[in-house]
């Protein structure tokens, strides 16, 4: 017998090369043994979370071998007083990937086509590919997404289009001029997903607030998560926003129990603290004048991000991303999104910046 | 602008009913305004986690805003400890569900086949139908898998097949032998899926453990969870066992980051405390006996389970189960799985179980 198990795997997951996730803190300790470890590596708040999400989560203890409640009747109605949209409307997601996926799997069938920006999240081509769809890169314009050519690109097979906004990991972003001409131009057979997954840091005038254009757009969907701003990365807890047409269809596929309790109570929570919201606001733009202030200073060319990140370029991406590592600190390679001169460093608290910035320094004067 | 966005979506998804889960305790709580509620619904465990879990999720907190460890490697290290199973063969999954989907989005692609029994787990054809593929349900003997019939369904088209040892909502089990005989008849390109969520509580002599059939049988993953013995139902963790050319398949299509941090810590300290296991164990063994006498002393009759639930009957499930909703005690109508006159109860604290006996003597009396 000498089945060959590979062969039997749907041909889209066969080629198939996951997510390859920020280096864990634990991981680095094991490999190094380093004891102080910063991780600048996956967007993280580095504050964690607001102290009124500890308190939601010890409640929770008393149910712990309950399921969680499927529906999410609690965190919908906490959702939709906090965006103001009605909680037929609302999609809870393991993290926001989750509801990426969902999109994939109800929407996309073998050769469907799938448009995304070059340089967008790693998702987006690997939830279309693992349902046998096509993924269609656009080429970016200065490291952004060229809405006009995304526009151009769709065929009759095109089922969806991502839009991350602002993109991760180049931290650029579109306007809402270009955003609304985009949507005129798509046809509605066409579900426009809008990933705000970075929507609560961005401040610029001219940034859309993607749920203002869901009335007149019954093929716009928005997806945003816990896991940034809100710190709750560890927890796993997104939501959609889409009609409730659209919303019915991605919840029958939706795994039932998929958005755990303890996410759950402590989305809740955070929904709740606007002042840790304000201070994680104020920490990262600080942090992000004080990166790219240090990146000047040395040197180093930077795309201009709004998000809780930077990807700067240097000579040798491996070989400093490597050297950074020796001296405890993760960074993000971004060679996988065809920047391969390109490091991304998230903002991280003033002392880990400095520390950050200090051994970079360090290492580009050959030390 | 009439788009029918029904009609975009896949054709499996648009036929698609969701999983029903049990009535969660707080929509009860809503609904009635009741104060006390006892919910029998979802095969819970009725004494909660082990306290080492509650001190492991306290430490969870001071990375609450990092993502989780997207490979779980200290989790697969405890489990392979625990099961004597290298860690590269170990799936894990947001709860088994998720493992069982990831097996049915691998494996199954349109109008593929996937065998299972009658008054099986309502998520087999769930999973099949949203990847397109064809649920093929065999009869069942006296409520329990008829192995000989599950083996003559397969055809040039099968891909999978589901089978769950203890079977739910039946309680019903398959000995050694059968098993054995099913997996010779069976070609090796059929993955045949051991569905153990409730292995932990099974007694029964001849009653077989999967994972030591998997040397034997490339073909064979054997799924168990968390949230039924261990107590974390709440917080989403399962896995699969299979061969690392399985095992690798599988991760490709797995979600990052599918299980929660919080979840991790949990399932690495509920696999150190043996003790809770003993006593979940007894108090299950002790709440079977005293149900089903106290249903035997009712006359009503009740399929024989190895469970953490018995399923019995009654003339008028529908209005039984309402009637206990009014009195603040949930059980699971099990219509739906072919069952029209069956109720499952889980088994409770002795204290609950009494409740819930003497409710349905009131009810059956007609008071």
């Amino acid at each position: 017998m000498t089945t060959d198990f590979r062969a039997l795997a749907r041909a889209g997951v066969r080629t198939l090369a996951p997510y390859v996730p920020g280096k864990p803190v634990e991981e680095l300790q094991r490999e190094l043994g380093l004891e102080r470890i910063i991780k600048l590596a996956s967007n993280e708040n580095p504050l964690g979370a607001s102290p009124a999400v500890s308190e939601a989560l010890q409640r929770v203890w008393k149910d712990v071998g309950r399921y969680p409640d499927g529906n999410g009747f609690a965190l919908k109605a906490a959702l939709s007083a906090f965006l103001d949209v009605p909680s037929e409307c609302l999609t809870l997601g393991n993290g926001s990937n989750d509801v990426l996926e969902l999109l994939a799997r109800t929407f996309v069938d073998h050769d469907d086509e799938v448009v995304f920006s070059q340089h967008a999240f790693a998702v987006y081509p690997l939830v279309t590919q693992a349902v046998g769809g096509r993924p269609v890169m656009v080429p970016a314009q200065d490291y952004g997404h060229d809405l006009a050519a995304m526009a151009a690109a769709v065929t009759d097979r095109t089922r969806l289009m991502f839009i991350a906004n602002p993109n991760n990991p180049t931290g650029t972003w579109v306007g809402r001029g270009v955003l609304e001409q985009l949507l005129a131009a798509v046809p509605e057979q066409v579900i426009v997903v809008l990933d705000e997954a970075y929507f609560e840091y961005v401040e610029e005038a001219d940034y859309p607030n993607g749920l203002t254009l869901l009335d007149r757009h019954p093929n716009l969907v928005v997806t945003r998560t816990f896991s940034k701003i809100f710190g709750l990365a560890s927890l796993r807890v997104g939501y959609g926003v889409a009609s409730a047409t659209i919303t019915d269809l991605l919840n029958r596929v939706r795994q039932p129990f998929n958005v755990n309790a303890y996410a759950q109570a402590a989305a809740i929570a955070a929904l709740r603290d606007n002042d840790f919201l304000a201070e994680s606001r104020r920490v990262n733009r600080e942090g992000m004048r004080q990166l790219a202030e240090g990146l000047r200073t040395l040197n180093l060319s930077a795309i201009p991000s709004v998000g809780n990140f930077i990807t700067f370029h240097v000579d040798d991406a491996a070989r400093i991303y490597d050297q950074l590592l020796r001296r405890g600190i993760i960074v993000r390679p971004v060679a996988s999104y065809d920047i391969p001169d390109g490091l991304r460093v998230t903002i991280g608290t003033a002392q880990e910046n400095r520390v950050f910035l200090s051994a970079l320094e360090e290492i580009l004067a050959g030390h």
